[in-house]
């Protein structure tokens, strides 16, 4: 295994698009593939392909490309999706319950096994594949349910206190929704979503007077959905 | 302006990343920074940096790097941040109620300003800035609202027809959040969000047997969020 020390962020979300797009090209049938076609046709950069995927392994055969099925195990191993990982939803309010029953979220390598709240009339309520349980059993409920990733889906002003609960009841990582500034605790990794950049992106197409920049938002990711 | 034909989601992004980066030394009294600082200091690529910008402009001067202020703004034009871009969500369930209130949805540039539901027990609601209106009634809330961008948060099943009836009320450019395949419609961006990538970035920091990889998940995002 390389070394991945403080690998980027954006490589990450890359091999992440690289993956769904030989994902979509397996699903379609198509065994080889070089580079610049997987760039052409998914709107990517040849030569970033080509580097980003170097920093992990020997991948491509000169003149001939990529083995599609190949390459998508290798990556699929790479961003450790070979193996299960259930989640924890901290917060069940509308983001927590909309979150809890995401397809993306319960799909392959991913799952909702738990979920915690503090208000009294949503603990005890039953999401059938698991029951609402008190934040303050959260030891016990990562324990139980075998919970590795916490998702916090709290009003701003609770995140860093419920990332910290998180923490001391062993969570192994957090993903938080909570448009707040959250300290680190050294060796469990936080990521922080922000729904906005989304917007952004389509505010860039529309162009600086709305009218339109004739650019596309074609989409690596459009395809690929879990279905 | 350059030709903006075609060009990839993946830049869009990084040019949002690249904003976030800049406002936030902005706030820390940071007035000049070359791309190669820039890039040590958000965990970012230098030739990728100076490459993506140099499509847009001449923005960097050789030996001194780039006007934090003049490079903010520039990025901040382009990205079409400097006029307001009104929010039409379509579909008030637990996720569209939670993106409705969401901070990086009402901030700035964006704001909701609009909602519909099929639903006769949602309909009416006040929501404090606007009620919630009848999905037949999509044009005439296009038109009184003044929306731009629709916020797609209806189950998968409904995304497409609300999508077409999106288009044909007059709305300019959809963001859908449904886990289902879309179909374009030529002239109005669509963009997919995929929120599983997000686990899939966190999953990759926690390494193939879960037992860390000494990969950080430092995001130029973490610090520049919205007060």
């Amino acid at each position: 295994m390389p070394d991945l020390e403080g690998v980027s962020p954006l490589i990450l979300n890359r091999l992440s698009v690289y993956l769904r797009c030989l994902r979509h090209l397996q699903e379609t049938g198509v065994e080889r593939i070089s580079s610049q076609q997987l760039a052409d046709r998914f709107l990517l950069s040849a030569s970033q392909i080509r580097k980003d995927l170097a920093q992990f392994g020997d991948f491509g055969i000169r003149g001939v490309g990529y083995e599609v099925a190949v390459l998508a195990d290798h990556l699929n191993s790479l961003l450790g999706l070979d193996r299960s990982h259930p989640l924890l939803i901290v917060g069940m309010g509308n983001l927590g319950s909309a979150l809890s029953r995401y397809l993306g979220f319960n799909h392959g390598a991913f799952k909702v096994v738990a979920a915690v709240d503090r208000d009294p009339e949503k603990v005890g309520r039953d999401m059938g594949d698991f029951v609402i349980r008190h934040v303050d059993d959260l030891p016990a409920v990562v324990r139980d349910s075998g919970a590795e990733i916490g998702v916090l889906a709290v009003p701003a002003s609770a995140a860093q206190e419920n990332y910290e609960a998180l923490v001391r009841a062993g969570i192994r990582a957090v993903l938080n929704f909570a448009p707040a500034r959250v300290k680190r605790i050294q060796g469990v990794p936080l990521k922080n979503v922000d729904l906005r950049i989304n917007l952004e992106e389509v505010a860039f197409v529309l162009g600086p007077q709305g009218r339109g920049r004739g650019a596309s938002l074609a989409d690596p990711l459009d395809d690929d959905l879990p279905t």
